[in-house]
């Protein structure tokens, strides 16, 4: 392989292999983090492609990306059993045999013995083999090999498809043997999210601005829980400082145009951006669920380093639940539902009394299928957020399905929290 | 179209269309949703492949499926915004001119004049625009509509990217359309779900079982996430119910090689299973979270109907809220510390006098990446499920990264108290 080619011409492909991927079974996770990392280090991916176990499909794949592109990276279809038909069809496809690969066999009989701590039966042992054009690359996460293999002035990195091997794979060798290989050029993002207007609108808005971007910066819509992103992308040759400031000329002028719905200036979720704040003010949130069922806190938590501004839920889901630990007044309910403002307000309080937080968010709705009435139908949600000191309520009506309403519930609600943080406690 | 193409003949392929895939700012869930519910309909889709908003990548990816495949799904590249070309790209691949459809109008007319309350602006009016060589597919859920095309005997339908709208636009028009149009052949699974078995030694163990079935039945091994999902698929002609004889009999041959593993013997997810259990029993779950943060209460509620059977969650992420509402005693985290069986104990207990449920299950573990220590390691965990009769406590010791450690942990904590329910309460 010779070293002359940038990285910015470098085309990557990514071959994901496995039936159970073109039945649906399993949502492909592993092509958005590959490329999201190969983004950062300043590779593009321009195609993704996804065949079953079957020989043709596969060989047929790698005839087409190689025409396509110069690196092609590949996973699944390297468990240890007979439905896995990958790791011959690479030896064959590259024109070796298969041999024993000491130093993996030694890592498997290591992994059994002490970790696994079960004897390592023949199957096993034959993941230690491998053919003999290829490079090995040691899977410290699992008994299925890396490997890579070079023809023809490319590259083709074969993986196992379980996300956390791959992911360990791609961090200790693909990504670092790319950036050794390649030239890496200039691909900066810089993000922008915006709430309260439609794509349409906000296209209509900053077209004057689109329209006199520079050819090497490029803008995008990403429309997602019915807020849109906007992302801003400069490209150019390494070390080229100019795209950089120009990049961000560019990003402070489209801030211009959008004060009013600009909810972050940065590549944040909600539910960091909210964190992000409260570690600021030294200030702690607690959340009272019904209808989101514990998916708030579970947003929050799923963040190392929550627990310094987040203290619990409540996942009321019964009424009775609300009365016993929420203290929300049993009359409520049949004076104005458990969808109604009164029981936010009264979750809310009872949440803050309990947990003892500078801040709560409460929220109480109909998520569907079923449930619905004609004064209440699917998607009506109740939200109140705020402190002791300020409260402030809002009544929603989403008309997706259940998961996207909990999903349109938890992003809203976090966002009418974020504004009265932003608004009763400013830095 | 001629009519005489039997379904189980018909290869489909999925072109999704967006840079937002290539760069990992987005997981591709809709290609999984469309091949499963294909599946169920009898199509198999045999190569999926994703393409940024590129004209040359997504002329050649419809000239490359449209060789391989008769049946072309496209999803996305459908907004109103200027990064999306896909449309006019659609109307000269297809020979046609963009014309103005009336149908499509009135409804983007009623929708902003009576849901969304804004005024249709000239760029949502473009989106009524369609090329005059396809069938359009009205799009109630939204503003793009979906576009039928024929070519070469082979079909191509174009819907928008968005998940409900392109669900939509499958179940009202293109799931029937192709069954109207194709034959559609016998496509049936059956699932078998393991736990306390890695995939070698399953296969080691029903290696005769595979080896002697028919050659229309095939066997799949699902990993997922450290349990094993079993997968028998048999194809054959419509009406020919031998095929579905012969697989249930090797179905039940199947369950006699793993009836000391076997969870389940149908696809279906671990909280499901135990809330058809306890519906089945009439009996209620809560659960008290440390560190899945309200995952395990999420998974639950994600479902409808969960409330028949589940009353709610306290998500402690403080100690201080292990005291004040689980009334764990605070002496427990000096002597044993927030993560022990002493804890998950005492969580246990108050979350089934709080909640005053059949069942409970409580947690309590390092998910990391920090927080970890040489006695407690990053992926310690301990679960204690039961009633106020029967308690089972387990020490979980995961490798993982946090979000799996925390899926690992709901899962198995799941099937620890499927177990218990099973041994208690047999029907």
């Amino acid at each position: 392989m010779e070293n002359n080619t940038a990285a910015t011409q470098a085309k990557v492909s990514i071959i994901t292999i496995g039936d159970e991927l073109l039945i649906g079974q399993v949502v492909d996770t592993n092509s958005a983090w590959m490329a999201q990392q190969l983004n950062l280090a300043g590779f593009n991916v321009h195609h993704r492609v996804a065949v079953g176990d079957t020989w043709e499909d596969i060989w047929e794949a790698l005839n087409q990306e190689s025409e396509r592109a110069n690196i092609v990276l590949i996973t699944g279809g390297l468990g240890p059993t007979a439905d896995d038909i990958t790791k011959p069809l690479l030896c064959e496809y590259f024109g070796g045999k298969l041999v024993q690969h000491a130093p993996t066999l030694a890592h498997l009989e290591q992994l059994f013995s002490q970790v696994l701590k079960r004897p390592l039966t023949d199957r096993n042992r034959k993941q230690a083999e491998v053919p003999d054009v290829c490079t090995v690359l040691l899977n410290e996460r699992g008994t299925a090999p890396g490997m890579l293999f070079e023809k023809n002035n490319r590259l083709f990195f074969s993986m196992p498809g379980v996300p956390h091997e791959m992911q360990g794979l791609m961090q200790k060798h693909v990504l670092p043997l790319l950036q050794q290989r390649f030239n890496p050029g200039i691909v900066e993002h810089r993000y922008l999210l915006t709430a309260g207007i439609g794509e349409s609108d906000l296209a209509d808005r900053i077209e004057a601005f689109e329209t006199a971007l520079p050819a090497f910066i490029k803008l995008a819509y990403l429309p997602h829980y019915g807020m849109v992103r906007l992302r801003l992308t400069a490209r150019g040759v390494q070390n080229d400082t100019s795209v950089i400031t120009t990049l961000n000329e560019q990003f402070a002028l489209l801030q211009t145009y959008v004060t009013d719905v600009m909810v972050v200036n940065e590549d944040i979720t909600m539910q960091a951006l909210v964190g992000k704040l409260l570690k600021a003010r030294k200030q702690t949130l607690a959340t009272a669920e019904s209808c989101t069922g514990g998916y708030i806190s579970h947003l929050i938590t799923a963040m190392p380093g929550a627990s310094s501004w987040f203290t619990g839920s409540v996942v009321s889901y019964s009424n009775k639940i609300k009365e016993t630990v929420l203290h929300v007044l049993s009359d409520t309910f049949t004076t104005a539902g458990a969808v109604s403002e009164e029981t936010v307000i009264q979750m809310l309080a009872g949440i803050l009394g309990e947990m003892e937080t500078d801040y709560g968010i409460a929220v109480s709705g109909i998520m569907g299928p079923d449930g619905g009435t004609p004064e209440k139908p699917v998607g009506t949600v109740w939200v109140a957020v705020g402190s002791r000191k300020r409260l402030e309520t809002k009544k929603f009506q989403f008309r997706y399905d259940r998961a996207r309403n909990i999903e349109m519930t938890a992003v809203n609600a976090l966002n009418m929290l974020r504004k009265v943080i932003e608004e009763t406690h400013p830095l």
